[in-house]
């Protein structure tokens, strides 16, 4: 009776996530540790929080939907100019525009099999052809990415440096490479999700208004607001004012541009977050070594512990943790499988991590 | 060199609103009295507030992408089921997804010739065909919408009750009446953003598993958080869970579902704020007409004012009030653009009202 477009009926009622909320209300209990989302429990800039509460108070507005003030400071904090930044409601909703804007039923899009599921939901769902290229070991393949890009005529690749779900990441120099391999007309989405956290030398040296890179970020990760919302893409100025085609253009609201205003300004946040992050990798990953399990190198706010057999014994370890009120995640995709992805957490999270760990893993043998 | 899709590339870069900020930006100077948006100058609930005080605290976390917590506070609220009720960023964000679900290129959609500009801008977006009938003096016309609908073999038909721009409201049996002659596989959406400041008797009583009607509410206005971007759909299980198949779906954050669910359940907030704009309806009302303007009634948290001459005059009187440092907004189709459309604000705001009001009109009378 209700009349769906042929795609919107063909699409899955899937989802790419399932929140830690529904496994919550499914198990009667809450989670003791939340360590699967890579969100960042050192949280936002104390400026930050005062400035959403303030925020809150001028709710009644709408937010400015040029963002004005907000891309002026991204742009400032780049290098770049005011008409280089998109911003908009998380690097979700970007993808979901740009992914729009390019990708029409039967297009190519080329992405590491493995790599971000929402990503592919955006290409689903507007009918494009997903081409997926093994990981190489550990870490995306920027040959093989290029080679089938070539092969199938790709509008779009997308590539995260550093690597969600491993945590690897791949140099400046090798991403650089890899945007002069790109077949003409084809775009590179690089997600930066994780740059905030990464050591020097992964950001690519990209000129701003080079039209075969749109590079995204967040103040989900390094800034600690994943619940607010708040991503940005930089572009060439052709591309940026192509979002105001499609975007929803009061989408990032009032309390959301406060926020992410006053925790860019904090930059020594972030590098108390960074410095953090770093003694967790340790201290999660010794955690790991300890019960038998080996941390992967990360360049992330996770770190990924192989379980030293196949997927589904991870996946058997992941719940036995989440059984005993830890939450966590893991790569979908063998040989990275035989992982779990744990986000760093603070004392009380690694507390909660080290004394569940082994009980999980017995119980995942048994 | 970008190579997008050919629908994408046909758009143009216009935007559904200029905001306030723009002009302020502009002008060089900020608005004294911000009337033009129809937010709520009463604010939202204290309770609300101080909720997303505290959801500013928890904003590490990723929002429930199921949305529970106030989905199921939602349906409880309107005896509906949890699986009658969508939630997204605003209702503008949903009658986006609405639209992506429903219309193709070249589909028939049917609205009023001068309702909301964010419904057109989601239509052809997508590629659909807009018609549009005239209102009947200040009402939408649902004889008309209805035959057109019927002639077009529309899939969409759009109403808003009460109206936006004008402010009238259509009562609950005559909206029942056309959902009754809406013709098959044509679903109405009834744009209810201003239904909790309307008179009783507006609602119409709609099944809420009836697959012909989707209804939308928002916290924007009533509630008084434009800014944070929350709305809701009310609708048969299967079109409600199609959402799913395209949403955002950690699009509403922490701190959205956080106030929106204090909000809700602080109902003597909204009867506060229905018995403020009732009362600011009449002081509105009584400055324009001591200027010689004539109110039009109202049934929403604006009102328009008939300025008495053409659109070119009433858009003169817009223009020389924001000179003045008042923004308001006007219909923008004859004959209801002789009017100009004005938020119902607070004391300081009619204060600065009065004061710019005749100078506006003497000038633009020049």
């Amino acid at each position: 009776m209700i009349r769906y477009t042929p795609l919107a009926a063909s699409l899955p009622a899937t989802v790419p996530f399932v929140g830690p909320e529904t496994q919550e209300r499914t198990m009667g209990k809450g989670f003791v540790a939340r360590l699967g989302a890579n969100e960042s429990m050192f949280g936002p800039s104390p400026l930050a929080i005062a400035a959403m509460a303030r925020g809150a108070q001028d709710v009644w507005m709408y937010g400015d939907p040029e963002v004005f003030e907000l891309r002026t400071a991204l742009a400032a904090h780049h290098g770049a100019d005011l008409e280089n930044i998109v911003v908009g409601e998380g690097i979700d909703g970007l993808l979901g525009y740009l992914v729009r804007l390019i990708v029409g039923p039967g297009d190519a899009v080329v992405t590491s099999d493995g790599a971000y599921p929402t990503f592919n939901f955006h290409v689903t769902g507007f009918g494009g052809v997903l081409h997926k290229v093994p990981y190489r070991g550990d870490f995306e393949d920027p040959t093989a990415l290029l080679d089938r890009a070539h092969a199938v005529g790709a509008k779009l690749i997308y590539l995260s440096n550093p690597d969600n779900p491993m945590g690897s990441y791949l140099d400046a120099a090798t991403v650089e490479a890899m945007i002069e391999g790109l077949p003409d007309g084809c775009l590179l989405i690089l997600d930066q999700a994780y740059a905030d956290l990464a050591p020097q030398g992964t950001a690519p040296k990209v000129a701003h208004d080079d039209p075969r890179v749109i590079r995204f970020r967040t103040f989900s990760k390094g800034y600690g607001m994943a619940g607010l919302r708040v991503g940005y893409g930089i572009g060439a100025p052709e591309l940026v004012q192509a979002f105001n085609k499609v975007r929803n253009h009061f989408g990032v609201g009032r309390i959301a541009q406060a926020g992410a205003l006053a925790a860019l300004a904090d930059q020594d946040w972030v590098t108390f977050v960074r410095a953090q992050v770093v003694a967790a990798r340790d201290s999660f990953g010794a955690v790991g070594r300890a019960n038998g399990l080996v941390p992967l190198a990360s360049a992330t706010n996770f770190i990924c512990l192989n379980c030293g057999q196949d997927g589904a014994f991870a996946r058997r370890v992941l719940q036995e943790l989440g059984l005993r009120g830890i939450f966590v995640r893991m790569p979908g995709v063998a040989p990275m499988d035989r992982c779990i992805r744990v986000s760093l957490g603070d004392a009380a999270a690694l507390a909660a991590f080290e004394a569940a760990l082994p009980e999980a893993l017995k119980a995942a043998r048994e």
